[in-house]
């Protein structure tokens, strides 16, 4: 990094909607990695940003320039291709528990560093960690054993893999730029890129429970990804799929766990199921081993996808037989007449299991495991008047009362089915 | 302040182009100053004002707030009206120093609250503590004694009057965002609302030399600020002058100084005299006190404001027949061929005058006394080849190559004088 610049005068270029230099990315990200722009710098260059776009070559160099900060990972020496999948994430999403194991099940190692959740929606980390003993911190070298030995590992970033995305997300969620696109994508990518990863999926959510609200905005982000992977060597695809409902019926961390268990011996809900052996197909042909879909669904039949996740479990000092936490309190939610369902909003019931303990408002706020929505109908069921709907899990019961009305108008009965109009999940492959 | 708003809604919502409600505006403002929103917070909501906008009542508001977070002066137990002016920063700009004395002739008393320079821009203090003994510093009470006793006082503002805006302008100073309308107006309309004077005049700079770079901001600007004045009750006035060429014939401190003191000996640049003039006729009127031009021009003349400007001076502690620091090395910049002066450019100028020392890079450095730029020839004056046009002051002779550079295409002459268009100095008039 030779040439200096001034972070005023970074800043006014993007304000006044011209294109950032390389060199100024360079060195505006690096500045800022070692404090030298400060903070509400970097805020002022974020919402001029958000307001005045970046093209791709600017969203190219902006994801290097974070790849920069910190080291790459690599498995090269592993002798396999490796196969990632992300999700911008959504509510009821742990589709990463039973993919990682299937994928490994074919002889594709699969490097799934994970976050935590924030908000509505949930982390992968926080679900496992409600399994006893399941370590998610693994050094950079156990990673790369585990990945060798098992050919599957669910664990934490480290903080060497892109620092000034860190530092800059935590701005982001402070400073109201986190949603757009150009900070999305390279938010992501250089994580995903930094890791090493061979080839990836990425499981764009569009709908009410997603931070993409539009197709269109979900096919701008798919499309920007797709085009970095690509620009970097990883061989990329994205699914649109859609989040105006929950995925499976469950939204928490230990009751999302017992689905993916259900889904692994060859159960649970179809949606999870079909998005799952979908995901796997991709990743495996991605990453050079294509596998056709009746086998992968073998996998999970036979046994074979629940084996590889009791050793992966177990490689983290998890029992995958052990019982999984309870919640202390329930609360059913009654279905005030008979019908169909014909909506049930992801945001509400994100928010629902957040207000219930399942989620945090902070980074670094305490969740609890057992806490979260089971919906006993998804939208196109019939369901009966006094039935349950919904069984709400905490072990604070004075929070009831704040998720019931979370859920105030995110959910409807109608008497004629037929105009229950039935949404694909997977609505679009962008590659 | 009883409700209480979340800071990364409020940015969100001005990002979105929607309108801040005074609510809002109160709160962000109040907890800004208090330092419970953080400057990134700010900065990022600062940005997205920049970009996105405010509407009267926003703006109105917002100066409402910041007015709100400090101390309100009022002169109302002097028993005369007050008038005061603002300038929006040109080169050359030392008009405060003999309108004041030559307004307070006329019985209208000046509280003449001001700052120190910044960049190419000069400031009032830093002109006038070049007199030996003069002391920037009074005291609410010291104020209003010397506007009792002398009619005028030139001085620093206080740290209570808006300290909202102190913080502010210091954030917006090191993310990009000071030239824009709704921050520029509400910063100085804060300060001068607050400091309470009956009536303000208003010197909008346009041109090179400006913050406003063309008449239709500046229009904005001005007619901005006297609807804020208006509104609060303060009889507001504003001209739109020309800032492509420097006032008079010096750019610094001492130098400047000098040139006030010659303008109240009745001499001194034809230009200054004529804005002076305007000037003091405008604040005059605005305070209800109406004086014909021809008794201001005599009150320059006959010694009257020389001698009210000696009262001013030494209430403060300031010899008024001392000497004045001069520079200790000085370069004459030539004219490299006979004609026309057509161009000597304000920003040119004001940048050279800042490079030898007669200005700062960042608040708080110190500036030379006796720094600067002597303008031999303005445009429209003939030139001779050979002859100095510019004499450029230091006491830090390894400056002048630096400034000799800013000159660098500042000035040009023609040998066809008819085509060098006479620009008149007061533009337009706003009320």
């Amino acid at each position: 990094m030779t040439e200096s610049f001034d972070a005023v005068d970074i800043i006014r270029t993007k304000r006044d909607k011209k294109e950032l230099s390389d060199a100024q990315i360079d060195w505006v990200i690096d500045a800022y990695t070692k404090g030298k722009v400060d903070p509400e710098q970097m805020s002022a260059l974020g919402m001029a940003i958000f307001l005045n776009g970046m093209n791709r070559r600017e969203i190219s160099r902006w994801t290097e320039a974070m790849i920069n900060s910190g080291e790459r990972l690599g498995f090269e020496t592993l002798g396999v291709p490796t196969a990632d999948k992300h999700s911008t994430g959504g509510v009821g999403d742990m589709i990463t528990l039973p993919l990682a194991p299937l994928v490994a099940v074919f002889g594709v190692a699969v490097p799934q560093l994970s976050g935590r959740g924030l908000g509505h929606t949930g982390g992968t980390l926080d679900k496992l960690e409600s399994i006893p003993g399941w370590n998610p911190n693994l050094t950079n070298d156990e990673i790369r054993d585990q990945l060798k030995t098992v050919g599957a590992v669910i664990c934490a970033a480290g903080p060497n893999l892109a620092p000034a995305d860190k530092k800059l997300y935590a701005l982001r969620d402070v400073t109201g730029i986190v949603d757009t696109v150009p900070l999305i994508a390279s938010s992501i990518m250089s994580k995903k890129i930094a890791e090493g990863t061979d080839a990836l999926v990425l499981d764009v959510k569009v709908g009410s429970g997603a931070f993409m609200k539009t197709k269109e905005m979900a096919e701008e982000l798919a499309r920007t990804m797709v085009d970095l992977g690509t620009d970097a060597g990883v061989k990329t695809v994205a699914l649109i799929t859609n989040m105006e409902t929950p995925l499976g019926r469950a939204a928490g961390n230990a009751i999302e766990v017992q689905q993916a268990v259900d889904v692994l011996h060859g159960g649970g809900p179809a949606d999870i199921v079909e998005l799952t052996v979908r995901l796997a197909k991709e990743m495996l042909e991605a990453a050079g081993k294509p596998v056709a879909e009746s086998e992968i669904r073998a996998a999970l039949a036979d046994g074979r996808a629940w084996a590889k996740w009791q050793e992966m479990i177990r490689a983290q000092g998890g029992d995958p037989d052990a019982a999984l936490p309870v919640a202390k309190h329930s609360k059913d939610i009654l279905a005030d007449k008979s019908g169909i369902l014909s909506k049930l909003d992801a945001m509400a019931v994100g928010v629902a299991a957040w207000r219930l303990g399942a989620g945090r408002a902070r980074q670094g706020d305490p969740v609890q495991a057992g806490a979260g929505v089971i919906m006993h109908a998804k939208p196109g069921d019939q369901v009966k008047a006094g039935e349950p709907l919904l069984t709400l899990l905490t072990d604070t019961p004075e929070k009831f009362d704040h998720a019931i009305a979370a859920l105030d108008g995110g959910w409807e009965i109608v008497a004629d089915g037929s105009a229950v109009a039935a949404e694909p999940l997977i609505m679009e492959r962008i590659a």
